[in-house]
């Protein structure tokens, strides 16, 4: 086993502990909420099961790679341009994941130096394992995926986010949105977690996706499992990625200066 | 075996083999759609897809009760106030089906004299059986499903839909979705399919959905699986529902008064 696959290896078995973690307060966390009826409460689970899951990715990856760095939502706060870096998400898709929507997830990449080497990004409910090795291609379960090949945004479905947002970047959200409508797009879609938007469009699901705030954890894995698809991430300006917040454009490839055009129009 | 009970096995029956239609066609049509490169090819692809599951539906509820009346998206026109009516959808979330994303459906509902007597939704790609029975209660795959009880849009993920319009229904619907952000709900969900937005509102994951346009096979099932799931289903501006195309506003029922002052404020 060469290095690379081995820290996939490493990198796929953290996020299925750390989905399994998520699993199981999903069914307790739901038994309690209907017992309960107190949306608070529900929100005490769903923090628990996000710093749970941490823990134990970062465990297993501790185990593995005494000497490496971590940085991650909760409690990592490792530099982003160190060598052996873990960017992770423990849970993608919080609210998702508190109202029971079967569609949120874990993400763990491995960068070096500010460059992706490996990344997974699991759906735990739905048990499915996007996975890229820099240079080999994307795969979900195993299985190549690739880029769609539409280059008409007339053809395409497009995803979108709105993270926290509730003022300005919300407004521009959506006057993006009503951008992309007046290019007769197929659908505008709102998943709500932005690490599978992304393997949504590595898959050729979505055309290409875009949000106007975004932390390194959403995008770290996803950007990695994008590009091994044929696809390209920039931020919504057309710059060069960096490994902080940031906005996010992803596409594959033959639309990117279309959806720019209307990216870069309503940038906040 | 009462009526009831024969006429809901009469709808799963049919909703599955019009699945398993839609099934076939997803993995053939994803294989021409990547060998052939052409958004047309696959558009014809979906168009067979919706029509072949219409006739093996047709086929079936024929078969076992041949007087009866059928309404529907493809080649069905029975009057909506006929007394056995089926009303069918045999591919809701035409958009999604064509491009890959695993969230579709058919639906399937058994009206007499415009009133619900049996409803099935079903996913055929993640085997999700929503049903109800008028008064027997709603269920997903045999589950007992319930409304959530949040009671404040600021705890809630409100669903929308976009129809197929793209001019000021559009912007109407934007500007709902704006109004609804202010009141600081968790988020807006967008994904793509009517029939399965209105059980996830019956299964507790939206607090709320709505959508300025549909026609009555998107939601003549999932509005009786809604009410027998607890929740509440009008127009967009509070009337009761005709069965012909007409706005909807869907909710767990406590959200009802608070979501119908955003939606008929904005009302196209």
């Amino acid at each position: 086993m060469n290095q690379s696959t081995e820290l996939l290896l490493a990198a796929t078995t953290a996020a299925q502990r750390g989905g399994d973690i998520l699993m199981r307060y999903l069914r307790d966390g739901v038994e309690m909420r209907a017992k309960s009826h107190e949306g608070a409460k529900t929100y005490d689970l769903v923090s628990d099961a996000d710093i749970e899951s941490e823990n134990a990715i970062a465990k297993h990856l501790h185990s593995k790679y005494p000497t490496h760095h971590l940085l991650g939502e909760e409690n990592l706060h490792a530099e982003a341009d160190s060598d052996n870096l873990w960017i992770i998400d423990p849970l993608d898709g919080t609210n998702n994941f508190a109202h029971g929507v079967l569609h949120f997830g874990v993400s763990i990449a491995y960068y070096c130096k500010g460059t992706p080497i490996v990344a997974a990004v699991f759906n735990p409910a739905r048990d499915e394992m996007y996975t890229a090795i820099a240079g080999g291609g994307a795969f979900l379960n195993g299985r190549a995926i690739e880029v769609s090949r539409d280059g008409k945004l007339s053809q395409s479905l497009i995803g979108c986010g709105f993270y926290y947002d509730r003022g300005e970047m919300m407004k521009k959200t959506l006057a993006a949105i009503e951008s992309f409508f007046a290019e007769d797009i197929h659908g505008i879609r709102r998943f709500g977690t932005a690490s599978l938007d992304l393997c949504q469009v590595a898959s050729g699901q979505f055309g290409g996706f875009f949000e106007y705030q975004l932390s390194p954890w959403d995008f770290a894995a996803g950007a990695l499992i994008l590009t091994e698809a044929g696809g390209k991430i920039t931020t919504a300006r057309g710059d060069e990625l960096p490994i902080e917040k940031t906005s996010v454009l992803a596409s594959n490839g033959l639309l990117h200066d279309a959806m720019l055009t209307i990216t870069k129009a309503h940038h906040p």
